[in-house]
């Protein structure tokens, strides 16, 4: 996956959460459902929001929402009940109306690559339309 | 489970719905995960409600929400993917403010009771305030 | 919710967890979907099992797993997306089949007293049969 | 979205289901939350192999388990609460240890785009080894 347009930052501005797999996110082949690591990408970019100093709700009080327009992922290993799992989170592109972000989702004792991702974001007012991301948010991810 | 104040029809009025568990439903114990359950209890009523001639989707539109309230389950034997399940949904209960329903839950092809379970539903406006329901929406649940 | 047959210990044993609402969780009401307060509660039991000294992943690597056997929960307060949750847990009866939970869900912040919730859980082994609970496991849940 | 090593047939097989969207289904933006179209894509897939003759479930007893390796999806439009919704699944692809599944997810009544994806899936023995699809399996795909 390669990354375009990045006038944000010379170094990658990355964030890490940490959690453990639940029960109800496995399945009958005794490893997480797919669809829990996308789930587990948007808590990654939610707490990295929240880091650089806005939370997620706060933008959506303030009328701005986020809605994944694009998705991409790959499987590389599967994640199982009760490991540690770690989410490191990394802005790779900040446009008017649209942020992308990138996703490696390891098991945090050993380092194993389990899935990584990329979403594009677009910028929705309370109705659903598209608008440019306001100056208060953008402001959020600049570098430093 | 007893039922109580009940003033709405000498026979009961019940609904069925079949579909079949889907893979995400289940768990790494093989079945389905004990909450998705109370998910087709959900499906029961409103497609209960519908057949009386509302979608539940209009009741929200018209200002009514119905909020589960209290909740109760005894789970009898597993569903597992790919069964074709049904549940019947029973009215028991019909209160200025509140609704009760009974569900059982079966596999359809056998007939084997699987979970039984009971919910009380109060109605709130779109601000999250209690309120009586609407005559309209109580001329629903009127029995015939 | 009354208590019977409790002859574990003299105080009860409960058990804390905090967490973030996710995204994931909340419905269109703007509120947590009434389903995922029960997913909580198993996450509040299985980190008390842990607390104790077994997780319930070992639990179930040793053949012996927990399924929920009956649940009822009453809902007094919504939970919104990125409030801080806490989750109590409190053993209340054990059995040589089975155990029973309480759970007390709050806004970690305010105290706010957001559902109330116990489950029976019963053994079994891997099959699915009804079970004694191990002593190894019995033992987990002695005071002290 | 290109199509590589495509000897399975000249005209595509497609295969469609249709079914009403829950409101577990939801987010609080008032539409669906985007991973459950990723669940809708799982079971127009299942029900395309159910369709072929042979029930994902069959295949799993049969120790032969499909695992998403690869996952691309593009967000046109949001589907809401109750909408019919409409999966087209058509197979893409076929190798000798992997099936490649194009997804146009639309609403039902009026045809609205809403989600296009696409999926790879590698093929596991029970014990999670890729191994190669059996030709029972394969032989579900041929055209015809």
């Amino acid at each position: 996956m390669s990354t375009s347009n990045l006038s944000i930052a010379a170094a990658p501005i990355t964030h890490d959460i940490e959690f453990r797999v639940r029960y109800a996110e496995t399945d009958q082949m005794g490893v997480v459902y797919h669809t829990n690591y996308l789930v587990w990408c948007e808590m990654g970019r939610t707490d990295f929001i929240r880091a650089r100093g806005m939370s997620y709700a706060e933008m959506e009080r303030a009328g701005v929402g986020l809605a994944v327009s694009e998705l991409s992922a790959r499987f590389h290993a599967a994640a199982r009940y009760d490991d540690m799992i770690r989410v490191r989170t990394t802005l790779v592109d900040l446009k008017s109306r649209s942020i992308t972000f990138d996703y490696l989702i390891t098991r945090a004792e050993t380092g194993t690559r389990l899935v990584s991702a990329r979403t594009a974001l677009v910028s929705l007012d309370s109705s659903g339309r598209s608008i440019a991301l306001p100056s208060s948010v953008r402001g959020l991810f600049k570098a430093g």
